[in-house]
């Protein structure tokens, strides 16, 4: 079937999550790297666990929880002002170069399929000035990638069976977790890491927007 | 309602992981600790992204797809003999030294309540000489804690409603998974880390068994 709509995913994916890091860095010199990697590690490990205990929570709290948790952690003092700043780096991140052309060169439908709460992804994706068919998150199903309730919400919302849908994600759980549902799949393996072993294998595993061929 | 069954985590709570360690040190000198971090890191995110992509695999499966990513990703050189001795390991795990004592202090009806796959567990259960009135796995549920229905089974199969079962776990989101079920809950805080941000609280913070008072 030929391909009518890219899905793509948007943190690491579309938008660099790198000034995030920038941000813990100048609050907390020598910290930012090692702040940054727990806070990202908790933030995910928290979107599984909410959703197995059926504890919904959205995005935005779920990050706030995630900072809150990875300061504590390694004993970094964080008041509110600090952490309203960190959680606003994420509406205003930057796109990766390849990415503003390489939309630009799709001629499908397109969309997104975040992870992120609409107070998140909403403002984000407006100030980037980038367009969409459809911008979807999963707060309206009250629970995380990579549920299968997930992505057959590109499907029911963009009306193109799950075969004619390309997924794209930086993230190799999610994109597995797309491809068990039936999506054709291009994993963006931004670091360089292996495939994660989870009984699937990306479609195609690129480094970039750009090596992605329709 | 008075306590009439505790029910206890296998791994990390009354089995002490850290021949784990000491194997992939041995194996990998120098690497040791940075390989079984990732290892368990990679161990635990396979077992939430499988429960939500319901692509259940037993833990055993689990656990060797975890040691073949960290592996891979560190660059580290694994054969199926080196990989045979690891997950060996884990059916030959010592108790911590305050498990045995604790558990005969306690009169309650006791029982494991395990992500284990029998096949890991029941050798486990069995070389350590403990004795429960139940060794249960989620392996017959086909999803991973912190899934509601796992604590459900202790209930189902102990027939004590769950206002009248206490959980035992060194794993904050299982303890707080548990919590959210509703059972009374004990978290052994081990390692001396924050309390996880998933909404609950433990009933009880202790360092170890023997502060477990009944």
């Amino acid at each position: 079937m030929a391909l009518q709509a890219l899905v793509f995913d948007a943190y690491g994916t579309l938008y660099d999550v790198h000034a995030v890091m920038r941000r813990c860095e100048e609050f907390w010199p020598g910290k930012g790297m090692q702040l940054s990697q727990l806070w990202r590690a908790k933030q995910l490990e928290y979107t599984w666990q909410r959703s197995l205990m059926r504890r919904y929570m959205p995005f935005s709290s779920v990050t706030d929880d995630a900072l809150q948790y990875a300061c504590s952690s390694l004993g970094l003092a964080l008041d509110r002002k600090k952490s309203d700043a960190l959680l606003e780096e994420y509406v205003k991140l930057a796109l990766y170069p390849d990415v503003r052309k390489s939309l630009d060169r799709f001629k499908t439908r397109k969309a997104i399929l975040s992870n992120g709460s609409p107070d998140m992804l909403d403002p984000l994706v407006q100030q980037s000035g980038l367009k969409f068919d459809a911008v979807l998150s999963v707060d309206q199903l009250k629970v995380f990638k990579p549920a299968p309730e997930v992505y057959q919400l590109a499907v029911d919302r963009l009306g193109v069976a799950k075969e004619g849908i390309g997924f794209v994600s930086s993230n190799c759980w999610d994109a597995l977790g797309a491809k068990s549902f039936g999506f054709r799949v291009w994993w963006i393996n931004r670091l360089k890491v292996p495939v994660d072993r989870l009984g699937f294998q990306p479609d195609a595993i690129v480094g970039s927007l750009d090596e992605i061929l329709l």
